[in-house]
């Protein structure tokens, strides 16, 4: 992993109409009849043939879609059709064949190459997909694409599963004078267990940008945002992010790692970290927000290492969702993390809106007052913060505490 | 890791006493006022130096008496002295000096050197030891040594913590014709998450063994126990597994790496997988007993890393909570355990006292019988088999369930 910095961005206009939003993009979202009641079925279509760049899970076990697109993301794409409430993953040749039946379905449709189509589900794993609901309801779907509200929310509905709201964002900034729009939509729960959330985005930009380029500004802003609330390697078997660009921007061309590359990186972030704090809002079960930093690392990858294995922690997030200032599961969680640090030379400190407390101070534990730290830590959003001594790399990252709504929502979801 | 395979031992008689049933050893427990009811302090007394080997926690952060006892244990040991309630773990320089002073109190009343005491804590992490409390307990629990019961379980439960029932045994088997005892106490729960669970295991013997044999032997043993519910390098802060040898037991003196060494391997194996088994029956909020076992796997590491990531996964452990055959989670766990295997060639098996279920066979899925799987999976006891056909090697892993009992115990542990 590299020790990327991204720069923030400071010109950003939202908008509405999310994956729509960009120049060449239209999007419908329905219910088709694989879930019972909500929507379920997604829609992208790209006006002009877009370049595309994905990152997908490092599962040993990928789901039939994630192999199709890993190969089809090389070249133009014309649209995207997504299912949620089945993953069609762990579904043998089958399964491969329906991919290639959704795709073929869609193109059909968009008068296009199945080639140039990109497939994505998620849901219950090891089921064969409902082709004929699939494929009437792509037909059916179709005839709804559309630009703005509601057809762009529809899409951000269609692609949850057990997510509480649609996430969903666009925005527009400047690349060498020239607006550009980036837009997208994601879904994503079972955050409890970050390393075990499917989590989708999908992203539409009309800046013109090469592939090569657009793939690495993904590749450098995923290891920051959706990364840092789930586990590297340790993803489930349908995690993608994917980008899809128009052009249609008047910017000058991106062939090269310039300002202009800069900048879009910065912006492609900015819609990757909303939608990725999204996703943790929507942790299953979750009562409370949590954002751990790490600073004073001696490198980048053990500050993200430590803020991972804290935020991962079943013990710290139980504690926190018992408002117990139990310092000691995140300097444990800490220690095994993997990560070089020198535990007599940490510190500790919580914090929310209702003050900050210091558990931990150099190595030695300090004396609390333990209704202040009740107080602290009975808000919604808590950040923990573990300061190294060691160095000057910084890493952050999100979850949620675990709760009893957590094992109920995950000892149900199949049945 | 080396691929261990330690034979099933035979012969076996059960004796009473834990500890104390091996000659040359007294034990204690008592109440002394660290918590509040239950009993939290526990002596052993050896009656000559006892040879000891110790296996510790990787965790970077190491508590205080982890410290001491890594330097200690290659000496010989007249005794050892175990608080709970207090871990002595992040609690800095003053920690250490509490270590000392704890073998000190206790060297005193045996008139040893402090240097042969052994010293281990369990309990809440960052908060200094009742230092005069710990002192004047340990003088009123020497008057208490005894041998046999009920000596013997006060001191299985002056170790325990969460724990619902102490976990003793004692063996006694043939070495080279003569017989030979084996005996110990463990503590440990939070199994929800076995990366987490302080676990701290001592075991007594009577074998005459070289100190490099008696360390190689439980090297390998909790390789196949301890370690198969808990994920190397995501220990505790105190996780400590500790024998001590009498050498008083007739057998020839195991110098070498013969069959008598063979035979003790096999005998503390035994011991160490029982004690091992019963903290998993004894997991915090648990319902239900889980083991994977993983076979035909390349090698033993392959099927190693595999259990653990099944019976480490969240979303396995609340679908065995719901009786949901949801084996895609198994198989998705497989697939990011770091293991190489193809998943197209994977089988996975439920099965209990109720029967048993294929779900997953040679990479695609099976349609089962819905009513049939609850019935296998609303057992207490469920076995998670995975096949690979990739290899001959293998491995099981225990763990259980995850339920709301469990958010609830860790969401209150420290207040």
């Amino acid at each position: 992993m590299n020790s990327t910095n991204i720069k923030e961005i400071t010109d950003v206009k939202k908008l509405s109409g999310n994956v729509t939003a960009p120049l060449g993009f239209l999007a419908a979202g329905e219910h088709i009849g694989v879930k019972r009641k909500r929507r379920d079925l997604a829609l992208i279509k790209c006006e002009v043939p877009a370049t595309a760049a994905g990152v997908f899970t490092q599962n040993r076990v990928k789901a039939a879609p994630v192999l199709w697109n890993h190969k089809k993301v090389l070249g133009k794409i014309n649209g995207l059709v997504v299912n949620s409430g089945n993953a069609n993953a762990c579904t043998g040749e089958e399964g491969a064949r329906n991919v290639e039946r959704m795709a073929e379905t869609y193109a059909e449709c968009l008068g296009v190459d199945k080639d140039s189509i990109l497939v994505a589900s998620t849901g219950v794993i090891g089921v064969q997909l409902p082709m004929e609901t699939i494929t009437v309801g792509i037909k059916n779907t179709f005839a709804l694409l559309g630009k703005g509200e509601p057809a762009s929310t529809n899409a951000a509905e269609g692609i949850m599963t057990t997510d509480k709201f649609p996430k969903e964002i666009a925005i527009e900034t400047e690349i060498g004078g020239e607006p550009v729009r980036i837009g997208g939509i994601a879904k994503g729960s079972g955050m409890i267990h970050p390393n075990m959330a499917t989590m989708l985005a999908f992203i539409t930009t009309d800046a013109n940008i090469d592939r090569e380029l657009l793939q690495k500004a993904l590749k450098e802003s995923v290891a920051d945002s959706y990364n840092m609330i789930s586990v590297d390697g340790d993803t489930s078997t349908n995690d993608s992010v994917i980008v899809l660009a128009s052009g249609l921007a008047k910017n000058r061309a991106i062939k090269i790692q310039d300002m202009d590359y800069e900048k879009f990186k910065s912006a492609l972030h900015y819609v990757n970290l909303n939608l990725a704090k999204q996703i943790v809002l929507d942790g299953e079960g979750a009562e409370k927000f949590l954002e751990v930093t790490v600073n004073e690392a001696k490198t980048k990858q053990d500050a993200r290492l430590i803020a991972k294995a804290i935020i991962g922690s079943n013990l710290v997030k139980t504690a926190m969702f018992g408002a117990d200032a139990n310092w000691g599961r995140v300097l444990c969680a800490a220690g095994y993390s993997g990560a070089e640090f020198d535990p007599t030379k940490a510190s500790i400190e919580f914090s929310s809106n209702a003050g900050s407390i210091i558990t931990y101070l150099y190595g030695e534990p300090v004396v609390i007052d333990e209704e202040k730290a009740k107080k602290v830590l009975k808000e919604k959003e808590i950040k923990v913060l573990v300061s190294l001594k060691d160095g000057k790399e910084t890493a952050t990252a999100w979850g949620c505490d675990l709760s009893y709504e957590y094992v109920r929502i995950n000892g149900e979801y199949r049945t």
